[in-house]
Order: C-alpha cells, then sequence, then structure tokens
C-alpha cells in the first residue's frame, strides 16, 4: 500500500534526525532558552526579512493556533474564519475552550475574502443591539488553506486593509505554507507573509520534523508575554532544543523550501495525470493537495494499491478523494501512480 | 561546567534515537493510531500487570496535568494539591486557565496526608454555605514530589481510602516516576501505582525520552472520549509514533528502569559525600534530587565548575542548593564533583 | 409612543409588587432558603403535575441558559441549537466563554427538527476522526421560539425519541412558555413539557415578574450541586425571596397563564387586523410575536405613534416589522393600533 | 427570634419600593438604556465628585466581581487578594471559572498591605523562571472587609502606589461601602475611593435595595466594551431601570448615607454593650459586623432570642460570633439586646 493519504506519515527528514543524533548528550538550558533555538530563530529572521520578529517554537498545530488565538482576544470577542478552516472544522472545540466564538464565514475553496470581513464587522458595528453579541476580534485565515487553494498578494492585502479598518490582527495559519510558498501560481513571500500578518505560524510538522511549528508574531502590541501563553496552554516543550534543532536545519541552508519544492512537483505530476485522463477537481489546488472527482469504480481500483481520502460523496457514482503529497514522497511511487490514474 | 541543574539537559538515550532513526520512512497514520503505539501499550500494560488499563501518550508534564484534570472535574469542583505541587508552582495557572481551583494543603516536605485530604473534605461536607465554595473533586499527587521525597505504600493506601469515602477519583503526577519506583526506601510497584491511583502518569520527559509522558486510566469512568480530551488541549501529536516508539523502546526491555537506577545511584553517591562532609539537608530525599544546606564560600566554590539551583536563602551564611542526577548522568563527572565536595 | 417592542417594558404585576410590599419587612434567611421559594416551589411543582422535580430561581435568561448548559456539558462537547437559537444570536457569546461550542442547524422559522438532530449525531458518529470534533452534548431548543413558533407535541416527543437515542438531555428555554401553553395552537401542557424535557425554565421576566427564571430540573442526574452551578455563575440572588415572592404570586392562582392568555389575545386582534389589511407574514407566529411584511410607507406612517422593531428589510420597499404584545398590553392602545393598520 | 445574622435579610427601603410602584406601568427601553438608569448615574457622579467615570448597574456581588475581574485580566494572569477575600471563599470559585488564580496574602484583619503586593510582584519580576507562574494582573480589596475593618486614606494611597509601580489596576469590593464611609474611625470619602481605585462598586444589596451593585469605572482604559461583559456574564437585566430606580432613590437625597450611619450607630450601641460586659473581640471592627468573643454559656443564652453567627470555636469554652446590623435594624431590638448582653 503505498500512502497519499497525508502529510505527516513519515518521520523527520534525514538531516533533522542527523542533527539531533549529533547534539544529543550536549547539556543545554531548557524551555526553548538554548543556542539551537536561537541560532535557528536568527535563520528564520533572515528568511523573514525581519529582524523585529519574535519567533517562538511549538510542538502541533492546534496547540499553536488555540494558544495565539487565546492571547489575543478578549472574552468577548470571537475569531472570523472560514467554516472549512481548521479551528473550525477540526480541533475538537479548542479555541470554544479557550472562551471564543469562531465566527464563520462561507466559503467555496476554503478562503475568505476582505469583503466577507468587512461585512461582518459593518453589521456588527451598526446593530444597536452589539453588545448582546459576539464582537468581531480577529482574522483566521490558512495559507494554503485546508482545501490546497492560496491566497494572492493582492487578496492578502485587502484582507490586510479591511482589518487594519476594524484593529483585527490578521493571523495565518502556515501549516503547509512552504508548500504554498513554492507553488507556481504563488506570488507571495515570506517576507511579503511577515509584514501582511500580525502573526503566523510556519509549520514543521507538515514538511520535514518530526514536530513543530515555528509562531512569527511581527505585531509589537501582541509580542508581551507570549511565553506565560505558551506555557499556560502546555506548549513549552522542556527540552525545547528539539524544536531549535529541527528548524535550524529547516533553515539554515533552505531545506525548507527545497523539500517544499520536492512535494509540489509530485503533486503536479499526479495533478497532470488525472486532468489528462478527463477527471474534474472540487477545489482548484495548487499544492500539495488535490481533490479529483472521481468514478466510483476507478476509486475502488486505485484503493488496491494506493490509501488516500475519501473527501465527499457527490453522488452514487461520483466520488470526491484526496491525494496529498510531501517532502518525502517517493518519485518511482508517483510514476506508478500516474500510470493507474492513467489505465482505463 | 557539568551540569546538575535538572534532568532534561540532554536529549534522549541513544536506544531510543536509533529506533527513531531506522523506523523513520516508515508510513503510519497519525495521532497515535499506529502499531508502534499498540506495541507500546501492551509493554506498559505488561509493567503495570494490568490488561485493562488506557494508555495514552502526550507531549509534556504540564500539558497532561491539564489534560487530565479538566476531563475528570466538573465546572464548580476543584483539585486537592500540596502548596508546592507542580499544577500550583510552575504551571502558569494552567489548572485555573480550564477553570478550576487548586485547593492547597502545607506542605514540609512535598507531600500529602490521608489526615489532611480529609480535614478538607469534612470542613466542605458540614459547611452550612458550602454551595458558596468549591466542591473537593479530585486529589493530585506528585511521586516523587517536587522536592525528591517519596510515599510509602501505606500512604499512599490511606489516601486511597479517603479518596474512596469521599468519591474522588486519585491522580498521581509521575514526571520522575522511575527514579522513585527504584529508590532504595521505595516499597510501591508499578503495580501498586496502577490499582491505587485512578489515573498517573509515567513520565517520559525526565526519564530517557525527548519528551513524552504515559497517561494510565485505570478507572472504568475516566476512560470515556479522552482522545477528545487530548485533542482539543493540543496534545494530540500527529506523528503520534514518535511518542510510541520511544515508550516502546523504554518498556520493552526494562530500560525506563534500569536507567531509572544508574541515576538514583548518582544521587547516593553525592548525598553520602555531602552527608560525610557534614552538610544537612531541606528535604530528606531518596531519589534523584538532592537539596544539601550549605555555606555561601561552599557554594560559591562548587559554582565555578557546576551548574545547580540556589534553591533557597536560609541566612546570609547558608544556602540551600538542589543538585539532580539523570539517566544521562556520568559517573566520572559525579566522581570529580565529590573531589570537590569532600575538599575542605 | 404607544409601545410594542418587546415584552419587558414595564415593571411587575400589580398583584406581586403588593406581595413584595407586604412581606417587605419580614426577616428571612438568604439565598433562596426561605419560606416564600418553598412555597412558590410548591405550587409550581403542582402546575407540573410531578413531586419530584427541583425548582430554582434564577434572575434573567441568559444567566439561566449559561449556568444550566454549563452545568451539563463536558469540556469536549456541545450544545445544539437553531442558528436563530438567542444562545447563538444574543447572549454574547456566553455559552462559549464557559468553554463550549454551539453546534447550530439551519433554520426558517425558529425550530429544529428530530430528523435534524439526528443527521447530526449520526455524522459524528460515523466520523473515523471524530475525536478532532465538537460531541453533540445536549440539545437546546426554545418555546415560543425566537420567531414567535411554537412545537407541537409531536415535534416535542419525536425530539425526546433523538435525545434519547443519543443520550442527549434536551433544554427547553421557556422565557415566553405562558405565551406559549396559552396558545390556541398549543397542544402542550406543563405536565407534558416536564416530561418531555430533562430541564427547561419557566420565565417571569417577559411574564409578569420584575425579573425572574424558575429553572425546572426533571431528570434526576442534572440535580446534582445545581446550587453551585448557581452561585458560580453568579446567579443566586442574596435576598432570594423576592424570586421566590414573585414565582409564588404567578403560580398560587393561576396568575401566569391568565396574563400570558390576555397578552395572545391582544396579539390575535392585531394580526387579525394584519391579514385584514392584506399584509403577509414573516413567520407564521400564534403567540404575542407578530412579523408582518409591510410597505416602507406603512412602516413610516405607524412608526408616528408607534414603538416596534424594524427587524429585516426585504427589499427597498418591502420590510418585515416585529409587533409584541404583552401580559400589560392595552386594551385601548391594540384598538387605536389597529384602526391605524386599517387605515389606508 | 430577633435576626443579627445579616444585612440583607430584609427586602427594601420603603421609598424605593415606593418608587417602583410610581413607575411600575411607564414603558421604558430595557437593558440599562432608560431614563431612570440615566438619572442615577448623574447623581452617583456627583456623589463621587467625578463626571468622567461610567456607573453600570448589575445585579450581585458575585456576578459584579467576576465580571469585573474576567474583563481586565488576561489568562496569563491572577488577582492578588486577601485569603480571606470574598472571592476566595465565598464565590464558588467564580474568578476561577473565568480562568484566573486567586493571589493570596495573609490577612489577620481582612486587609492586606501595600507592603505585602509589592513583595509579590517583586519576587514574581525576579524569578528567572517567572513564565511558568501566574502573573499578578490586579488587585482585589474590600472596603469594609469581610472582617468588618476599613481602610485609612493613607494605606490606600499606599496600596494605589505599588499598584501604579506594577501597573495592576485596583478594584474595590464595596458591598457595603456605605457602612464604611460612615463610620467614626474613617477618613476616606467616596471621591477618595474614586480617585483611588481603578474602579469599584457602591453596594446596593446590603444598604437598602431589594438587590443590585453600581459599578464606578475610573480608568479610562476599563471603560470599553464593559457592557458586553456585563451581557456575556448573564448581568444585564432585561429590565434595567429596576437598578435604575433603586440607585436613584438611594442616591437623590443622600438616603444611601442616611441609612447606613442608621446601620453603624445601632452596631456602635451593640459594640459597647459587649465591651462594658468586658468581652473582647476577635477583629477591631468599626462598622456593622462585630465580632465579639463570648463563653459558650452565654452564647447559648443570646441564641435563645436572638439569630447570630457562630464565627469560629476557639476553644471548648470560647466562641467568636458575629453580630449584624442594617439599615433596618429596629432600635428597640437593640435595645432588648443590649440589655441582655449585659444580664449576668
Amino acid at each position: 500500500m503505498i500512502r497519499f493519504e497525508c502529510d505527516y506519515a513519515e518521520g523527520a527528514h534525514p538531516e533533522i534526525l542527523a542533527l539531533l543524533e549529533k547534539t544529543n548528550v550536549e547539556q543545554t538550558p531548557g524551555y526553548g532558552l538554548d543556542p539551537y533555538c536561537e541560532e535557528a530563530k536568527k535563520y528564520i529572521k533572515k528568511a523573514c526579512e525581519n529582524d523585529e520578529i519574535d519567533v517562538h517554537f511549538l510542538v502541533g498545530g492546534t496547540q499553536t493556533n488555540l494558544t495565539v488565538i487565546a492571547s489575543i482576544l478578549k472574552p468577548h470577542q470571537g475569531v472570523i474564519a472560514a467554516v472549512s478552516g481548521h479551528i473550525y472544522t477540526h480541533e475538537t472545540g479548542a479555541i470554544e475552550a479557550c472562551g471564543h466564538r469562531i465566527i464563520t464565514l462561507d466559503s467555496s475553496d476554503g478562503k475568505i475574502s476582505a469583503a466577507q470581513i468587512q461585512k461582518v464587522c459593518e453589521q456588527h458595528d451598526k446593530d444597536v443591539n452589539k453588545e448582546h453579541t459576539v464582537q468581531p476580534g480577529m482574522v483566521f485565515i490558512s495559507n494554503p488553506t485546508e482545501h490546497g487553494t492560496i491566497y494572492s498578494k493582492q487578496e492578502l492585502i485587502s484582507i490586510k486593509e479591511v482589518c487594519k479598518e476594524y484593529g483585527l490582527p490578521l493571523y495565518l495559519d502556515g501549516a503547509r505554507l512552504g508548500y504554498g510558498l513554492v507553488a507556481e501560481e504563488n506570488d507571495l513571500t515570506l517576507a511579503d507573509i511577515t509584514e501582511l500578518c500580525d502573526v503566523y505560524y510556519i509549520g514543521g510538522t507538515k514538511i520535514g520534523t518530526l514536530f513543530g511549528e515555528a509562531v512569527i508574531i511581527r505585531n509589537e502590541k501582541l509580542k508581551k508575554d507570549f511565553r506565560y501563553h505558551i506555557k499556560q496552554r502546555g506548549g513549552m516543550l522542556a527540552k525545547g532544543r528539539i524544536l531549535g534543532i529541527q528548524f535550524l536545519q529547516l533553515f539554515k541552508n533552505n531545506l525548507y523550501f527545497d523539500i517544499s519544492l520536492h512535494a509540489i512537483k509530485q503533486a503536479k505530476r499526479i495533478k497532470q495525470a488525472f486532468q489528462e485522463a478527463g477527471y474534474d477537481f472540487l477545489y482548484d489546488s495548487p499544492t500539495n493537495q488535490l481533490f479529483p472527482i472521481l468514478p466510483v469504480q476507478k476509486v475502488e481500483e486505485l484503493s488496491k494499491e494506493y490509501a488516500f481520502i475519501r473527501w465527499e460523496e457527490l453522488s452514487s457514482e461520483k466520488v470526491v478523494v484526496r491525494f496529498v503529497t510531501s517532502w518525502m514522497t517517493r518519485e518511482e511511487d508517483v510514476s506508478k501512480l500516474i500510470e493507474d490514474i492513467l489505465k482505463d
């Protein structure tokens, strides 16, 4: 069985494991105050082209989302997000457990627009009983989204403008950020993201590490006391250097982007095969997640040798499936899959 | 500088790193549903001599404490703990952030007694305004405690009896459980702990792993839906097998207890040296944390070559310090330290 | 200006004020433990035809909703409700502030169906990643709904059956319960409500009292420790008898139903006038809230002498408005309004 | 049985009931946006000698405390309070339920000192692991305290200075504020309190109203969005005018202070009788709560005709009891009590 179910099926990039092993017996201070974390932060700041940002390393995505969001919102505020956003669909109510509503916006492709955000805020502002309703307090987007789509620079600028108008911090969930940044259709740089978002995270779990997400805080007001929040929510790793070492290896020689590109290239090969075979896609994803619409029979055939997700039953004959590539996807596995996609 | 500051200064036991590397390119399901987690659970159940327990792997101690406690208590309930308990002193109010008070009991050595628990519960029960006060809902102890002391079997049995009388689940924080179980003065087995506690955790972070704590739930009523709680609090590792692999290695060949014993032997050597040199101890610890009371001058001398914690200033002349050994402590480092302790 | 904006524009029924005055200098224990609360509970139990229920008096609706819901749900659970439910639209995220998501169901008329609840629960149960999502933990309905509609006995029985199947307590917000029970189209008795709901409240604020809601807990499992929850959420009135006195007066001589009926009769007169004048309604409400669709010009005319709510702008020409009657609505005011409705 | 158990055993001052009755059939907007609330606020601002304050009316003390505290603190912050403070002893963990620890300070008389606050803040600041501990975020005091004692102007100024140094808002619980302000030993005015506290409340429940507390917010930063917090915590009364009417009556003609003085005069008479009879007091209270230490036999004798609280058993022979006077205490009842106190 060859797995295209997700991008976290394997361990870590071998260079990362090697550095963990090489440094294993060294003694360092705990809780992220070690030299490896420091060095990793320097390389990340360089990649972001911004020396003023704060960088923190956390273990996983849900933990990062809840810690960031809870650190920003006041009790009566909610976070605006797509109805398909990870915080709404797959975090077991983690945000609500911190006391906050997710104010959901409809989305056909995983993205939300500046106009949608503006409408919610305008409606709230003009409501004579607004004190009886949840106040929009920040905006959550993911890039790439949960549907593999990405924001254009212009879309992000527009969202930023609305956020500014209403005083809402903009937070970007970058669980798969690398895959988005190296996509052919992408026109955003890491420096752009840094400038346009108040806070975001660069995902490691899905791109090369055993685990780990690097939170970037650009907005000065959001920096204060963030380490208290990490600790309180259970996200401060005792041996923090394990996170530092991994991100150091990812960022000191461009490894993060190189392995992201590998995944995108393999996804593209698969995408072209599905297109060649005449299949449509539910979402037009330029990244490492593909959502082809297949006849039931084709799904069953492919299921014999490949693991992938049955995403949605469109009808008794058509099924949307999800194929995901990763930094570890083997070229030969993709070649074999392509052959089977194209087979009648 | 030789470090005796804590027991999480290094990486992981080499056998653990080796297994991580060996299994690195395998593809497995995520979120702890992989074969390594399954196998690790089997060995842990065997070590606990109990097939009915549920075992879950989480990343760190604060995360584990808050997840377990929040899964048990109702909103109006608090958790009884020593005033020196980790949840009260070093978790940034994580328990309160989940909505619950810590009902603190005085403690001279880190332990609490059955009588203390009984008194709190009795007072609550007879209070005519009890609905205006926090209801005791569970008991938290740590073994070894934050002061290195350990509970005797009889003490634990007595606590269990009071807990039963008042319907309070008993939870044991075993961040350093291995060090406690192999101590010469200890008369508790892992099977005893399993039987006497409703839920507890076997700490990996401080005994051999990169990170990781194994939660053991014996009480049937506390098992339901625990994975929801893990996910909601951000503790469900995507590549859950990283935890499974580490605990598998720790428990399949007794490694956990072997390396715990190493730490205890080294601690004992240091303890004897301090005793021989005529120093008293703040707490009478039989485990890997030692709290000798030293003259300021001795502290300054030792500080030149050894890192350790200045725990408490007793007077202008006397300081309590903390020396900690671990599974990684080198015998030759200890020998050198002993020489310096005994030097006039 | 004659007000038809809401049903809480005036003070209390004169008989209630009279009893408050008559008992004013008596000394009683606080916190709802006085003889008036006891007596009021007896009359309410009689009206509910159930001696086993627990009755508690709280001050207001949002407070009652958050206290009941937070007392029932576990951290990973959410409450199913109509998207138009008061807890979702007008309580400033009070439920989320207690840690819980509201799982919203679409509704065209304020009601939700057994089939909708079943679908949500089925989908949750069959989700292989259900632990990553919020678990349905209870059901919230309001009767009458926020749109003035009411549940039939058969609808409520069907909902109850689904709730039973999935182990979900059923909670009914009865802020306007009296108005629903005396409506001509209603086929539910207070005894039915008591039997079919696990917990509900009989609203006083909108039917005759200065303030106050009577929570009825029938489900034995939900009774325990409820007074702790009331106190913790700030809902335990020091001079609890003020609540007891009001509900005593409401229930000892059927006053609650008599004044509810008055409101319904006046609403019916207004409804008939709108019908006679040829206007449609957005919701087909048999209770004290009416939602006629009026031409903009008519709205402007009526606005000169009557206060009411502009509910929704359907187009540039048509507006939905809300007229509300109450236990205090004066017949002569209604007569004048009818005249103006019918005027060309 | 004559009751000296508490100061909320009766209803409301007759003038308040009269105004409620007089205004009963008027129609007003809800939620505290009515003319009576507006007028009451004007009189309160006048009494505070400050036109810039915000005034809000809430129903009860626990509700007020939790709403104010939750509106101020960030998730990682706690509130400093005396271990005897109402929020710690008699609110069922309401503050923790909002996510925050109460950082308790020892107190022999219910008060805390500037030096104690300073020490806690200094220790936190110099802790190298401070991010692992709860950050002090505000200070809670009550005046009079739960033991009847009051702060001097100088004490309050000193506390204010420490609060300023550490950026901590100072919040005063004035459940019995009137009784404190009219005490002979008091040197604080309402204007002083307003200037020295960032936020506080003037208690009505214990001084003349059916219920109700007036929150005064002086600190500009704490004013924003407070009505959202009131609504979210269930404290926004639908018929808000009931609160406005009561505070209007209390403050338009000095009624609040007049009736407070009555209670203090009666307390003084009782205090002198206990002194004359040779009894000591546990706390030296100049307000309406007295804590004499009585022989068991005397306690039993008095219990036959008077209701009061057995506060603490000092020994098998000596008991501390609590006698409380109120705005409603009858002079003749006090005369009779005095006679019985002085009887051998």
